[in-house]
């Protein structure tokens, strides 16, 4: 997608050997990119969500094995390089997609091609990212252009960031709302700031801008209230593991807006690629939740009136504080899933049916 | 209730014919006492925030007037002085109740006794209001023991701050905690930040650590979540308007704990002095929603690690931001009302009920 009208992804192979990415704990107010060098850079910003989203997160880990084998093709560093990455975030399974896909493929192979198929497959890996996004992109947008005939602009909520930052490019949930905006249907989204960390307020707010599509950022309270007075007609959200139930694990928060939009009688939807379904989890009560650092919470990091960028700390230094980064939302509660095969209703039966597309394109 | 060891309430009467509050804009991170010494500045005390809160904002706006007619008792005056104190926030019933109160009281008086009587009317508005709270308090604790007996330490979450900083002194919502830990009862308070003005996180968690109350401060995003695992046994919240009907009007984000505590079989219960029901409203839609600035979204206060105070923005600049700073649960999803008369069940016939006591109470 377009930052001042230049064309950018999330995730690159630079001209040096290095993987460039976008630095997505500096936005919105500082556009910088970093080099990773090596599989321990990658993990790190994984780690420190420098780059962050489930595609996204794939698709670096994928460039962290190519990295590894880069430095070093040997079958233990290929093991340690998988461990490492795997470790950085428990939630998101993509990561551990990713790194399935690179290990299945280099693990039985001769050591000297290791690095050249790593960095081919990593390749790929983005590639087919940004085609899933494309394809979720325009089976989304035959959501929205039904209602936007009704509704003018159609107000579409989402909560943290699905866009193209987290997913290479196009985006999960923001995909079929760029289509939509792209081909002129009035559309209007409002962006949850998604505490503790502010992926709407800093990220969905800032590609949306760069891209020109109408936005109003809210509080994460206030989405409720505006679905009560008939202000949101769809709320489309992103995943980072979907249950072969159906039941939709994405940034803690989700959940309260989609038992808003059930007693509101809104469309509450969830897109993402078929990787992010765990065909082994049966139940969103297995999902296993990651524990962040407090410190997400108790600080803010934002732009100072003199143009720096500061910390400040929001809650008193005696009281603790938890932060738990995902929820899950049951199947029952999800209207659909838009995935790069199609509209899927959230149901195992429907799901499997997915499952088995999968295995046909795959064999 | 106590800071460091000393007995504050929220506002007093000065001996130099001015009204104290404590300045909540200014907590967590600095405990300043404001001097209000005119009808001017007790309006723009509610209207900054200075002093917030359903009853709080009842008592300052009493003492407003007592301070209007210190300085020129005549009806004009009184007229504008209840016209400029009614105009500082829309949603708080509790500010035209006392406001009422106060008009009817003087209005029909002779002119030199209005100051006078003003004050004492002031002070005994507020006394009545601590009076409430307590009794809120031992009402309220006979919901919490027999839960507390099953679960150690009993979870209860809170939106927002209805504590002693919003009403004088006990608070509402958290009135029985207090009680109920006074009393020796093992409870742990989760407490919502609560965006976007952060009350939780600076006024709740500031006077529930200062008393000495475990709790832990949480985004609002993770409540859901945590009822969904078992680790909230309970949820009370204050209330700025209640309609006869049983709608609870409070801080944006409750309607969105109230639909995740119903979905998970968790008792929710809205604490308030009777004076909080609005008994001309049958619908929640009717209750008037105040719009405060983007600027309290989109820019967050904090400490330095300087130990200075900064403002820092938060949202991108060319981005949008809307800021309502209530919503409204319905009765539906409200398992009782905790009032100084007694528990009450949200619906017309119980709240009727409450109605005939308080005409004969007030015979």
């Amino acid at each position: 997608m377009k930052i001042s009208d230049r064309h950018y992804r999330a995730i690159w192979r630079g001209e040096d050997r290095t993987v460039r990415v976008i630095d997505q704990s500096r936005l919105p107010f500082a556009f910088e990119i970093r080099s990773l060098d090596s599989v321990e850079s990658a993990a790190q910003a994984i780690r420190n969500m420098v780059v962050r989203g489930a595609p996204l997160i794939g698709a670096t880990a994928a460039y962290g094995v190519a990295l590894a084998m880069q430095a070093n093709a040997s079958t233990d560093h290929l093991e340690t390089a998988i461990g490492l990455l795997r470790a950085t975030r428990p939630t998101a399974i993509d990561l551990a997609w990713a790194l399935e896909r690179m290990q299945g493929a280099l693990a039985s192979m001769a050591v000297r091609h290791r690095a050249e198929t790593a960095w081919k497959l990593a390749a790929q890996i983005s590639e087919d990212y940004v085609e899933q996004c494309r394809q979720i992109g325009a089976h989304g947008i035959k959501l929205i252009e039904p209602l936007a005939t009704r509704r003018h602009p159609l107000n579409i909520l989402t909560h943290c960031n699905a866009g193209w930052l987290c997913s290479v490019d196009w985006g999960t949930a923001l995909s079929p709302i760029y289509m939509a905006h792209d081909a002129g249907v009035a559309v209007h989204v409002w962006v949850d700031e998604t505490r503790p960390r502010n992926q709407g307020a800093s990220l969905t707010a800032y590609e949306l801008a760069a891209h020109g599509v109408p936005h109003t950022v809210i509080a994460d309270n206030l989405g409720g209230h505006l679905m009560q007075r008939g202000r949101v007609d769809m709320v489309i959200v992103g995943s980072d593991r979907v249950t072969a139930a159906g039941d939709v694990c994405n940034k803690v928060g989700t959940y309260l807006k989609a038992l808003a939009a059930h007693d509101n009688g809104i469309p509450f939807y969830a897109a993402m690629p078929v990787s992010t379904i765990d065909w082994n989890l049966n139940s969103g009560d297995q999902v296993p939740i990651e524990e962040r650092s407090p410190r997400e919470l108790t600080h803010v990091t934002g732009l100072t009136s003199g143009g720096g960028i500061e910390t400040v700390r929001v809650v008193p230094e005696c009281s603790p504080a938890l932060n738990l980064g995902f929820d899950v939302t049951p199947a029952r509660l999800v209207t659909g899933l838009i995935t790069e095969r199609g509209l899927c209703a959230a149901n195992p039966s429907a799901l499997r049916r997915l499952y088995d597309d999968r295995r046909i394109a795959n064999a």
